[in-house]
C-alpha cells in the first residue's frame, strides 16, 4: 500500500535527519546522547526533539483504581473480565520502580470518581452506568460505586503512590477536564508525558487526546494500559499512530525501562530492540505481543 | 456472554421504565410524543431522557473540509483513500436538508486549521505532520496544508454553511478546546449534541468526549462519519456503546430523518425499524451495514 | 451628566418593559411574582429577568478562610487590618441562616489553598507572597500558609459548611479556574450566582469576572464582602455596576433575605426599600452605608 | 503603617537577594544583564527572576477598538468621555515602535466582539447593554455595536496590527476564555506578559486576573491604559500591587521602553528613575502622574 511505503521512508530519512538537525533544547546535547536517551517507539522514537529529559517529563498513572480492575469494582460488576485491566498492574509497577530511581522525574496518579453528594455528576451518565448494572453512587461490595472516599475507589495497592508523587481527582474522563492537572505540569515545565493506566479507550485516550491539543508530546505503554474490549484495546492503541502519530507514540515498559536505564548508565543502545521496532512500525501495528493478538475485534 | 445478556435485559427495563418515570422536562409530555421523538439508537434510544427537542439539540458537523476528504487535501497527500471520507459527505447532505426544516435546530460546523503565521501550531504536530509526508504549513495542491484560508482548509461545497448556521475555527482535535463552542452551546441553552464528520477516530471522536465530560448528551450518526482506516472507524463507534454508552449513541442518518420526520407530522413509528436496532443492540454492533464490514483492520 | 440621566432613563424604562415582556422562564409566572421574588439591587433588580428561582441559583462563599480574616493567617501576616475581612462574617452568617430555609438553594465555599508539595503553585505567586512578608507554604502561627489540610486554610467555624453544601478546592483566585465549579452549575441547572466572601477586589472579583464571561449572571452582596484596603473594596464594587452593571449588580444581605422571605411568605414587598435603591441607583453609588465611606482611597 | 515599612523593608531585601540567588533561566546570566534588562516597576522590578527576555514575552493590546475609544462607538453611545479611554493610544503606539525592533518579542491584539447572529452573547450581557443605552447589536453610527467586522469593532488607525503581530477575537471581557490565546502563548514558550489597552478595569483586568492565575508574570503599563471611570481606573492599578503585587507589578511605558533600550544598547540604566520608582514604590501608589489624580471617585 503506498501509504505505508511512503511513511516507513520518511521514518526512516526522520530519523536520520533528527540526530543531525532537529534538536530543541535536549536534542542539542548531540546525537550521541540522543541515542542513549530516547524511547524506541512506533511511529517514531519519543521524544521527537531528542533524549528523554526527566524534569520536563511526567509518568501518568491513570484510574488505577479497584473499581476499574479489582473484585466486585465498578468493571466487575458491569460483567467484563477483569484480566484485561488488571494486566496493567505489574507493568506499570516496574515502570514506577525505573522511575523512582530518576531523579526529578514527576509522577502522577489520576482517580476517577464522584463527589459523595454526587453535586458533579451529569444526570446522563449516571443513567448509563444504571442501564450497564452499576448505578454510579449506588452501593456494591466496594462500597458506592466511583465515589471518592469508597473502598472501590481506591488506587490498588500495588501501585499506592509514594511519598512526592502527585494524585488528582477527576470527575469525567479525561484528566485535564476540571482539575489542576494543566496547572501542575506547566508549572513545573513540563512538556512530555507517558502515559499508563486504564481503561485503554476510555480514560487514558481521553487524556491523551486533552494532552495531544495542549502540545504536550506524549507516549502510551501498550503493556501497561488494558480495555474491557480486547479489539478496542488494541485500534486505541493504533489509532495513535495514524497520520505519523496524530497523538503521540506507542511503546512498552521494557522500552521505557531501558531508555532511563541508558540515561542512568550513559551506556549505548541495545542493537536488537531497534530491529524489532523498525518491523513494527513497517507493519503498521502495536509493539512487542499484544494481548490477544489475532483476534481482533470483539 | 453474561455482560450482553445483562445489559439487553437493563435495556428493555430501561426503555420500559423510561416511558413512565424518567421525564425531565422534554419526556413530561408523556409516552405517546416520547414515542414519536426519540432517535432509534444503541444501546439505548436518544435522547436518555425522551424525545428530541429541536431548541436544545445542535447538529455538529465536524471537520468536513476538503483536506480531510477531497482531491490533493492533506489526508489524500497522506496517502490515504479518500472514500473512506468522502462516503460522509452524502449522508450529512442529507441531514442538514431534513434538519433545515426544523424551526430552532442548531447546525455548527467546526473547521481544523491554523493561522497563517502557525502560532496556533505546536512543533510536535507540525513535525508529525511532515513525518506523515504533509507538513501543516507547506505548499500543496489546495494551497498551504491545513491553514485558514487557503482552499483545502475551505467546507466542501456540498455541505457549505447556510445562512444563520455557525462555523467555528479549531487549532486541535477536539471542538471544544480553545474555541468558543462550549460558550454558544450554554447560551442557546443546547444540551444534547448530534455528531457527525470526519475523521471518526480523531476529530469526531475527540469532540465526543470533550463533550460527554462537560455532561453534554450526544449520538453519533455512524453513516455521517468516516475514518482513514476501516477498522479504526468500526472500533472508534464501537467505543462509543461500551458500558451503557460510555460516551453516547450510535444512529445513523435514516433514523435521524425518520425521528425528525416523525417529530414534525406527529406520526407514529415504523415498526419495521425497531426490530433491527433491537436485533443491532443484542449483537454489539454498529447499525446498518457499515462500509468494509468484514474486512477490519488494517 | 449625561450619561447618568440617561441611564436612569433607560432603568426605569427597562424595570416597567420587564414587568410585561422579557420573562424567560421565571419571569413567565407574571408581574406579581416577580415582583414578589427579585432582589432589589443597583444598577438594576436581580435577577434581571425575574423572580429569584431557588433551583437556578447558587449561594458563592468565598475564600472566608482563616487565613483571610483570622488572627496568625495570611492577611494578618502580611500586615493588614483584619475588621475589613472580618467584617463579612456575620452578614454570611445570616445568609446561610436564612438560604438554609429555601428548599433547593445551592450553596457552594471555595477555599483558597495549595497542594502540600505546592506543585500547583507557580514560582511568582510564591516569590510575591514572600515579598509580602508571608511566603505560601511556609510555616505561620496557623500552621503552613495557604496549603490545604493546615489550620489556617480552613474555613471560619462560624461558617461551617452544613451537610450537604458543597466546598471546592482552588489555586487561584478564580473559583473557575482548575476546579469543577462549572461543572457542578452546569450539572444543576444553576445560571444564577450570588457572591459573598473575600476578599472583594481579589477572590471575589476574579470569581465574578470568569462567571460574567460565561453568561451567569451574579449578584455580590456588599455588606458580605471586604478587602485589605477600604479604597479597592468601595472600587471593586463600584466596577461592578459601571455600564449598566457591566460583571453584574450589587445588593446587600438583608435585601436578599427580604427577597427570600417574600419568596417564603408570597407577601408583597417593603415599600420603603425600593424607594432607597432608586436614590442610589440614580446616583451610581453602591447601596446602603459601606464601610469607611468618606475615606476613600488607602 | 506597618505593613508598608515591612513590605518596603522585603523589596530592598529581595531587590539584593535576587541579584545573588533567584535566578532561573534569564537572570542565571547574573547581577550586570539583570540591572540592564529589567523594567523599573512597583511593587518589584519585572520580570522577577532577571531581565526582560524578548522570546519569553508578549505585548498583550488589549481591546483597542474604535468601539472602546472612538466617536459613535461603544463606550461614547453610554454617555462616557472618551479622552480617558483614548488617552492609552499614543503611549501604546510608542511602545509598538519600540518593541517592534527586538527581534523576536511577540505583540498579540485582542478585539472584543461578538458574531454577528449573537450565537456568543449571554442574553444578560444584552440586556445590560440595552440599559446602558448601547444594545449591542443594534445600529449605530459605527456599525452594529460590539459585532465582528463592524466599522466600530476595528482596532483604531494608529494601532493597526503590523504583519506577523497576532489578533484574536474574544466574546468576554477576558482574553483567555473561548480563546487560543493559552494555546499561542504556551506555544512559543512565552511566560511573561506585558499588559495595555482598554478599558482598565474590565478587559485589561479580567485578562491580567486570568494570565495570573495560569501562572504568567504580568506588568500592566499605566499610561497604556484608560476607563471610563478615573476613580476605577487608579484602584484597578493599585490593586495589582497589593499583597506583594498579588496581580503583578505596575510600570509605564517609558520605563519599559527604557528598558528595551538597555537591551538593545546594553548600556547602565539611568539612575533618575530608579529614585522616582523607589519613592513611589514607597508609597504604594502607582507611578507617575495618572489622569485626574486629586479628583479620585466619580
Amino acid at each position: 500500500m503506498r501509504r505505508r511505503a511512503r511513511e516507513r521512508d520518511n521514518v526512516e530519512r526522520r530519523n536520520s535527519q533528527r540526530t543531525r538537525t532537529e534538536g530543541g533544547g535536549a536534542a542539542a546535547q548531540g546525537g550521541k546522547d540522543e541515542a542513549n536517551g530516547a524511547v524506541k517507539a512506533v511511529p517514531y522514537d519519543w521524544p521527537y526533539d531528542g533524549a528523554l529529559v526527566p524534569v520536563q517529563t511526567a509518568l501518568l498513572v491513570i484510574d488505577m483504581q479497584h473499581d476499574f480492575c479489582g473484585k466486585g469494582g465498578y468493571i466487575d460488576r458491569m460483567g467484563y473480565d477483569l484480566s484485561v485491566t488488571a494486566r496493567a498492574i505489574e507493568p506499570i509497577r516496574r515502570v514506577l520502580d525505573a522511575v523512582r530511581r530518576v531523579p526529578g522525574f514527576t509522577v502522577i496518579y489520576s482517580r476517577e470518581g464522584h463527589r459523595p453528594d454526587l453535586a458533579d455528576l451529569p444526570p446522563i451518565k449516571r443513567w448509563r452506568s444504571a442501564l450497564a448494572g452499576a448505578e454510579i453512587g449506588s452501593e456494591g461490595p466496594c462500597g458506592r460505586i466511583l465515589v471518592r472516599g469508597e473502598p472501590g475507589w481506591q488506587i490498588v495497592d500495588r501501585l499506592t503512590p509514594a511519598e512526592g508523587e502527585i494524585v488528582l481527582d477527576k470527575p469525567g474522563k479525561g484528566s485535564f477536564y476540571a482539575t489542576d492537572l494543566d496547572l501542575i505540569l506547566r508549572t513545573r515545565g513540563i512538556r512530555k508525558l507517558v502515559l499508563t493506566g486504564i481503561t485503554t479507550d476510555v480514560g487514558v485516550q481521553t487524556t491523551l487526546r486533552e494532552a495531544n491539543d495542549r502540545g504536550y508530546e506524549c507516549v502510551v505503554l501498550e503493556d501497561c494500559t488494558g480495555a474491557t474490549d480486547v479489539g478496542n484495546h488494541i485500534a486505541a492503541l493504533k489509532m495513535i499512530t495514524m497520520q505519523g502519530g496524530v497523538f503521540g507514540a506507542l511503546s512498552d515498559s521494557d522500552r521505557l525501562i531501558a531508555a532511563l536505564l541508558r540515561l542512568e548508565l550513559g551506556a549505548s543502545e541495545a542493537g536488537v530492540e531497534s530491529q524489532s521496532v523498525a518491523k513494527a512500525a513497517a507493519e503498521g501495528l502495536p509493539l512487542g505481543q499484544p494481548i490477544g493478538s489475532g483476534e481482533r475485534g470483539g
